[in-house]
């Protein structure tokens, strides 16, 4: 990890059983295992938009190339870099060679796969709204968005990748305004308190805000080489969507009015943060709240007589950490050894790992192994759900306070610009410094170190001071970082 | 319903908000009312599914175009009905209108839109096996497709669709084929005990297979109107994709084979049979396995006073359904009126409707009214949480029964070809008849009546005829039905 943190990375997604690359350039296929991760992540947060007042519907896949040019700044944002569908048939080569396309089924308007879905959806809107009694609509989508990126990494940016998509709608700047608010405020509960990942709710600045919002909030994590991540957006559209697609509503009074907007979003990226945020040269380190199974059991035995008598204890064993929500798997597989499968779960992030051989069962006892730490002692089997549900709950917080205490050692509070780059080739991580607020001051910078401002947090106090490398007076200070 | 089969379907579909057209041809908008009822079917599918052993994952999108030639069959059955992206890149028109396709942006080899995944899948695979330790695969994803339909009618036939394919790979022969009945039963169970909906478990003719298959097991159901809906398949698809993308085994004693596979797949199209199968001239009929809300409650009341008293007593008994796992809206919007809102939840579908006025408050009473049948009664408040439970049971198995008895009413057998006609012309439904086995008569008997064979169910008794069209001999009867 310390030596070549991408190839870890990369080498970690493929070992676990994550995912891997496919036959399609830049298209990943999500393995099971990490597809179970991702059906966790998914349901915890399906549950926070619900209880949020929001509601899940499905818009197409493609949409006509024409509904791009409707917004001025998203076709710059993102009709470069699509998936374009020109045709709708094969036909067999005449020459008898595979197939070929059929050049007589061109379509009329070529059909792009979605980026994202803001036109589709305010095209859609359209015939929902007519008067402030359709409004507010918050509806969120699941779904597959493809941009076709050039370099590609397993989870953090792929060609392909699934993530959830909120488009809503509203009838007052402020009520959207607090949507906006309120949606990246989800987001950072849930990379907090779940993926156990601290983050910095901030704004982007305008280079890097969404293409047609007025304002983009995130959420930015940082990974254990110091570079930044981008982990979530929610962003205010104000009239700009409503306006490109005639969306508009009349209110209490019966004045006509476009209506306002928000979307906000994450994707199979949270992979990456999670694994990135935790893992070790042993391989991954999963929070409790989001592994696929939380406890792994490994009988110790010589002769099949012993395993059958651990088998039933640990029946016992499995009923009581069920019956406390605990989710576990029993590793009898009689074709690999203890050994193997230590390893094995290791690599896997598995949070609780009991092993139990005879010694153990005469005893009355269990062998305990926490991933997070590495540790091992042997404990009664007595209440061992309790004492498991008890674990599961330090291990959650422990890898938080980690990953936090990496994270403050990790903000450098920064004010000339010879210490900038020091800090940023030495040490890494966030940046705090003051910046004229200027997009060409921000360019400047980046092209001159790659770093970019990553946010400027919600929680910046105002502080007088010049910008770190034009000088010009600042108000506050924002985030640079180098991001992923 | 009666006087327009097809325009009542899409009517109800549009006014009970569960899905619209788009902008995009033959792609449709769920909406959220009727997501909402997709995801309980995706819900109760996923258990069935993960309760068989099967894990889900994830694979591309795109599927390059070579990959359809490999698979004879499948290529004949698939590749003349599908979209095709040919470039990557979108800009802006030089002479100043919008967007155009970059021609420098052009893809070596086209990339076309998973119509389904064998091909992407079984490529894949090739890496995962190498002996028989890595065997049983037990994959299934949730995913969208499209296929270009020329024709296309909401959830029934539209060119992008949601589904979930599964995909498995097999030691044995005979371990796919118990794979292949395994899942046609999950589906079978699904469909009678969630969906209420009566199906006939049976084997396609070779006509009707899937492309690529050996043996197709469907379920078949019939709809209002008397035609059929194939609701659901099941594949054995023998060495088929293995042969094509060289997928390869090592047996115990380290023989090489190839692997054995099956696919399955049920679809948004459940959909339509959920609401072709049930409702009515008022609206959707909903089994209260699948219902997004199982109960409404109405306030009736002249005063805000009332309301509020009202409410007291509705607080109470939502916590009483609620503790019963009863999903429950309180309507309390005070812009409609009961009227307007009792046809607004017929026409959703509620299972039950709850109604409480003054009165009721002063006798502890409260009304109740069902939706399948329509009848109301006033009944008191006290055990309100069981009585509703128990109704809620009486109401999936009445719905179930009364699909159950139209069809049974619905399979006629039929021992000559101008009782065929007449039956399928005057009657509909399915025709239990003998057929001599051959693709050519069942293609004939298709050109002239467009009627096909549904299947040839599981339970078919072996008995001596004649085929109803040729008079050859026959040994079993198969359905026949007019079908979606």
């Amino acid at each position: 990890m310390k030596e070549n943190y991408s190839q870890w990375y990369n080498d970690l997604v493929v070992k676990a059983d994550l995912a891997e690359n496919s036959a399609v350039r830049g298209c990943m296929v999500i393995k099971p295992y990490g597809y179970a991760i991702w059906e966790k992540i998914q349901a915890e947060l399906d549950r926070m938009f619900k209880e949020t007042g929001h509601v899940n519907a499905y818009f197409p896949l493609l949409i006509p190339k024409s509904y791009f040019s409707k917004e001025a700044s998203h076709v710059e944002g993102f009709a470069k870099e699509c998936a374009v569908v020109t045709h709708y048939r094969l036909k067999n080569d005449p020459n008898g060679k595979g197939v070929i396309v059929d050049p007589e089924a061109k379509l009329e308007e070529e059909l792009i796969i979605r980026p994202t879905s803001e036109t589709i959806i305010w095209s859609t809107y359209k015939n929902w709204i007519q008067s402030w009694r359709d409004l507010p609509i918050l509806i969120n989508q699941w779904a597959n968005v493809m941009r076709w990126e050039m370099r590609t990494r397993l989870f953090l940016r792929t060609a392909e990748f699934l993530w959830q998509e909120g488009h809503t709608a509203h009838a007052t700047m402020q009520e959207a305004i607090d949507e906006t608010y309120r949606m990246v405020n989800v987001y950072a509960d849930f990379a907090e308190n779940y993926m156990a990942v601290p983050v910095i709710k901030g704004h982007k600045s305008e280079n890097e805000r969404f293409a047609g919002a007025l304002d983009t909030l995130c959420i930015e994590a940082l990974m254990q080489d110091g570079k930044a991540l981008q982990s979530g957006t929610s962003h205010f559209l104000g009239q700009n969507f409503a306006k490109a697609f005639d969306v508009k509503f009349a209110d209490k009074e019966g004045k006509l009015d476009y209506v306002w907007a928000t979307s906000w979003g994450v994707s199979t990226r949270l992979m990456g943060a999670l694994i990135m945020a935790h893992s070790d040269d042993n391989g991954l380190v999963l929070p409790p709240k989001l592994a696929p199974f939380q406890v792994v059991i490994v009988p110790i035995y010589k002769e099949t007589q012993q395993l059958d008598a651990i088998s039933e204890k640990v029946k016992e064993i499995i009923a009581e950490l069920k019956s406390l929500g605990i989710s576990v798997k029993f590793d009898n597989n009689d074709a690999k050894k203890p050994g193997w499968k230590f390893a094995e779960y290791e690599l896997k992030g598995v949070p609780v790992r009991l092993a139990m051989g005879p010694r153990d069962l005469e005893n009355g006892t269990v062998e305990i192994a926490r991933r997070d730490t590495l540790t091992k002692e042997v404990v009664p089997i007595e209440n061992i759900g309790e004492y498991v549900a008890d674990l599961l709950d330090a291990i959650q917080k422990n890898i938080y306070q980690k990953a936090f205490d990496y994270r403050a050692e990790h903000i450098t509070k920064v004010d000339s610009w010879d210490e900038f780059l020091d800090i940023l080739k030495n040490k890494g991580g966030f940046i705090s410094a003051h910046w004229d607020g200027t997009p060409e001051t921000e360019q400047k910078i980046k092209d001159e170190t790659k770093a970019t401002i990553r946010c400027i947090p919600l929680d910046a106090v105002e502080e007088e001071g010049k910008c770190v490398y034009t000088g010009n007076p600042s108000n506050r200070r924002v985030l640079f970082a180098i991001a992923y």
